[in-house]
């Protein structure tokens, strides 16, 4: 099985212009797709802009908007797939979600954000109630999650444990946590043995302010691509092989005793 | 509640010989209690060495044992709290075990390893089958692992659910981990709000050759005592102030959502 090239792109693009979002997406899909990469991982709310504020619900839209329908496009035009975050419309509820849209445009998976961060998160969305969403991509058990929740070890090791080689991890993460993106990241990908894509806003924005340092870790403990501070598209190889072999030699699932940890749920 | 100065002493003694293990203990214990420390530390197995092969079973004492009252001795003797490994005779059965004596020299928890590194140790010991073990020290809940054991995430989330403010790892951490050593303590730290002490063996032993690095890992992510590649005693404080000032900047425990993790156990 060849090796999927997926493009970070970091970028906090332009808050509430959402016309504005797609154009940038579409400019980042087509540099990625001539680059290779056959994904495009995008951050957290990243269709709306992350300090939206009150704007959250006349922002959101159903998981097969317009935002969505725009997206499909692009990616089918440009031939790579497309995993981006946007405030999901859900009857009178509005998610913090994040979708991933084939190549050929189908959407192929929809998660919603099951551990909200912070008075903002908490005041304009509901949590999503379904811990392990997944996909297949490129003969790839593609996992998705949003920021906070991967903090959490709980959460990738579910999908661990559901068989996700390809966790991808939209985010927003705020200064002074940086700490996540440095050390968690890594660790995260090394203790469940399976590559993960964090893909950050950056720069300012509103009251937050946002700190960059994306990465694509592989399951040795290694990171693969490392974004720096500002916008940036960077670009890194997600390897069958290495990943087999990573699991080969360091056996955590095996040896787990799930007889063990009761208390944990 | 005052800081607990705690002593970390890196060494692999000699394999074989618990009589110099003990002298190097009680001089250790020593430096460690002139410089203000309330706790020492040591690394697994460091009664017996760890490179021991078919001599567990003869080396193998009760926790009651000879080697349980001697380090008993040297504890009240310097006035300081020990931790050290041993393995464990319980009648037919052999565990890879580390005991918490006080500093009067009585013994307050005994822990038993739940999860067997390799060939070595699956070969010669029985796992336990206690996950969380606690002890009370200087106004502290201590909590007690060893080594591949605080690798596993469930292990330590169990410990902070049971209210663990200083993790005491004794390990013996070998080449090519050092990633462990060097990323995952902190990380741990910080995931579930607690200290960490890991401390390691150092140096050629048989087959193995472990990598040092002992660190006293703080919860805000930091660490604040790391050793090298040798022989050595590091201290660091353990302070019950940031821990609590840590917990509230990091409300881990208190957003994790349970009902979604059941897969895990």
């Amino acid at each position: 099985m060849p090796s999927l090239r997926t493009a970070l792109l970091q970028s906090s693009g332009r808050p509430g212009d959402v016309a504005e979002n797609l154009k940038r997406l579409d400019e980042y899909a087509g540099r990625a797709a001539e680059a290779g990469a056959g994904l495009l991982v995008c951050p957290e709310l990243y269709l709306t802009g992350y300090a939206i504020g009150d704007d959250v619900p006349r922002l959101a839209e159903p998981a097969d908007g317009p935002g969505a329908a725009a997206v499909a496009g692009i990616a089918a035009r440009h031939g790579i797939a497309i995993h981006y975050g946007y405030p999901e419309r859900a009857g009178d509820l509005v998610h913090n979600a994040a979708q991933l849209i084939g190549a050929g445009g189908e959407r192929l998976a929809n998660y919603r954000k099951t551990h909200l961060f912070g008075c903002f998160e908490q005041e304009h969305f509901t949590p999503g109630g379904q811990p392990v969403v997944q996909a297949e991509l490129n003969g790839l058990t593609i996992g998705l999650l949003i920021c906070y929740d991967v903090e959490f070890p709980e959460n990738v090791r579910a999908h661990a444990l559901a068989g996700t080689d390809l966790l991808l991890v939209p985010t927003a993460q705020m200064h002074p946590f940086q700490f996540v993106a440095e050390s968690m990241i890594p660790v995260r990908a090394f203790e469940s043995q399976m590559y993960i894509a964090y893909v950050n806003r950056t720069g300012p924005e509103g009251e937050f302010e946002f700190v960059g340092l994306s990465s694509l870790a592989s399951p040795d403990g290694a990171v693969r691509a490392r974004a720096g501070r500002g916008e940036e598209l960077v670009l890194g190889e997600v390897d069958p092989v290495l990943l087999s072999a990573s699991r080969e030699t360091n056996p955590y699932l095996q040896d787990r005793r799930p007889g063990l940890y009761g208390s944990l749920s």
